[in-house]
């Protein structure tokens, strides 16, 4: 077996033993190797007080007493005879999915941001490769979401679909599920940023059972992930975890609606000490699914988004859409004295509509010089807002 | 005639020759005082090279060639004749007013902060004092407000007089009416904070003119003000330098509703250009009527509010109000897990709810030494989270 091979193997198997973000497992993989972590603690090889004491190091404890090796291996020792990496892999296989390792192409160097929580590896199901960081958006927010919730999440995930940025999000109701489906319905070919769906449970489930079908879909035109092996059941640990993988390959994460306490708000603040941008959907202030929303605006975690342009600058992507503010600016009229100086404008609100006046008058009533009033009257007949009538000057109305 | 008199009666008559902020105007106040300013610009005294070099510093412009003196007396000129500060205020005492100026005991500090564009006087109908900055919040928005900015407008007006703030506004039609209304609503007794409306016309006049009842209301039982003096119009260029005296004179300026462009953005960055809190009520992102409040959230320069305990926080008033989140907080039920421990959840996860099962199985499931189990077993117990059955263990539903 070759080296990338058992490499391999081995990131399988630890992944069943170790729940994520185990960090005296990462840790010991980060010192030894995935092969030799496996096999320390398989008992195949003894971990010596030099390995020991490196892996203290790793955890910034290196005068700690206790031996977090040992309570490691008493922790992870009962999962040894689940072992079956092989019937994994071909069970991933069966499902037209592979397992990415940092040795693959598309492995997300994102993910190692997260450091000692980085996971061991991604069980992935989908044709596509995982995109890089700068062209995935994460769409995140409540279960129990509103109509208002859901129709914004579908205008921001088809934007951003339409922009060639992948959705990220989890498998739950609500915010996730909507923001796959629109994902899904604006990417018409395969050249299209898959939608990825980031799971608590091994990608073989379907969880929760009513968005089965919608995961089916996300599996074969898009991506699902899970850093748990087939199998796996979705567990409140799994799911806390699994926000930080959603967040960390995430260029930015949105949430949609949320409420003063929820799970979307934990994989924001992974954003944020990922040191991604997070951005905040507002909405009305008497809605409790938008509570969470604003604590994060309120707080300053999070920036105002109210659409997939706004996404797309937030996630560094300006540049390619220029024309972003000037849509937004010229959905509102210019107004007639747009580009008046003060002077102009004083004499603009001075002149009468319906009866005529003189300089003299306008140089009361404006505050102005006879000087200014005779020049600005000039400037404004030019700009079609003044005519002269009846001996004097009146307003036109534009 | 007193010199405090004397200063009163030219501070009224150069109310009247001055535009709001006229620089050139207040500079040359700020050199020679207000009796001295109104005899050079009436031509009773000469302004010599002196006053003339103080003004040309005072302005920041000491190498003009410019004589902005001159300027400044024709355009202030054709107005001389028009002068009858006696008779304005005449008219400002039969309406139950005083003139207010920088010799007055409630002449509002927080003015000086506008420097060269600080009001020359201000025209005050209503019985009460101008409260000081610390217990002033403005509250503006949208004329074509809708119905939910009207109800969030009404929750912050009234939650701010309860909390004895005094409520700063235009008189407009939509969010400024709304905040007056309620906070006039929310004031019971003579120790109620006045309701403050700042014109942009004269405080002898109603406008618009469907405000005339709420107006002479605020008249009765709060405070107009403007720096106009009476008769005067209400013209585009004075409701634009009205809004920097409703920002100057409160310690949070809050948008509740404003389209993309809209006056009470202007508002907004007066108060934020001079160092005030800036707070912005968020909606939702289909309604024009929040973009621009959206905007301001967008770019940092306000905060988001919900509702008058934000604002009052906003406005460096949270000692007041220690109970503020906690409210909040506790309006969201604890969770049977809060406080657990990491193994612990984990553990919990593991525990089936219909069957029972066993400390080995339960080191498995849940990726946890035995020992771990069995003491953490023994926590869940007692929380009354696991129960004992059948051999085994079990989830207890709370």
């Amino acid at each position: 077996m070759s080296g990338v091979a058992e490499s391999l193997l081995a990131r399988a198997s630890l992944s069943r033993l170790f729940e994520p973000s185990d960090s005296v497992g990462l840790a010991l993989v980060s010192v030894v190797g995935p092969v030799d972590a496996l096999r320390i603690i398989g008992g195949g090889i003894a971990a010596g007080s030099a390995v020991r004491r490196l892996l203290r190091d790793a955890l910034d404890i290196p005068d700690s007493p206790r031996d977090p090796l040992k309570d490691g291996v008493s922790r992870w020792g009962p999962r040894l005879h689940d072992l079956a990496p092989e019937r994994d892999l071909a069970t991933l296989e069966r499902l037209g999915g592979r397992l990415v390792t940092p040795d693959s192409e598309d492995w997300p160097e994102a993910l190692d941001d997260l450091r000692l929580a980085a996971p061991l590896c991604l069980w992935v199901r989908g044709r596509k490769e995982i995109p890089a960081l700068a062209r995935t958006a994460a769409v995140v927010g409540s279960r129990d979401s509103t109509a208002y919730g859901g129709s914004v999440t579908a205008g921001i995930a088809s934007g951003l679909a339409a922009r060639g940025y992948s959705v990220v999000s989890g498998g739950a109701y609500g915010i996730d599920a909507q923001a796959h489906r629109a994902a899904l319905a604006s990417s018409h070919d395969e050249a299209s940023p898959p939608t990825i769906a980031f799971l608590a449970c091994g990608v073989d489930r379907y969880y929760p059972a009513g968005n089965e079908e919608l995961l089916r879909t996300v599996a074969e035109r898009g991506l699902l992930i899970s850093e748990v092996p087939p199998g796996s059941s979705p567990t409140r640990w799994r799911f806390l975890q699994r926000n930080r993988l959603i967040a960390g390959v995430s260029a930015v994460t949105v949430v949609v609606e949320a409420r003063w306490r929820s799970g979307a708000l934990n994989t924001a603040h992974h954003a944020a000490a990922l040191g991604r941008a997070v951005g905040a959907v507002p909405g009305s202030v008497h809605s409790a699914n938008s509570a969470g929303c604003h604590r994060l605006l309120r707080d300053g975690s999070a920036v105002c988004v109210t659409d997939a342009a706004d996404v797309v600058e937030l996630a560094g992507g300006l540049g390619t859409e220029p024309w972003g503010d000037l849509e937004r600016e010229g959905a509102t009229p210019a107004r007639e004295h747009d580009g008046l100086g003060i002077p102009d404008l004083l004499l603009l609100d001075g002149l009468p509509v319906h009866a005529s006046t003189t300089v003299d008058k306008l140089s009361s009533v404006a505050g102005l010089s006879a000087r200014d009033v005779i020049s600005g009257l000039a400037r404004l007949e030019l700009a079609g807002l003044a005519v002269r009538a009846a001996g004097g000057w009146r307003r036109q109305k534009p």
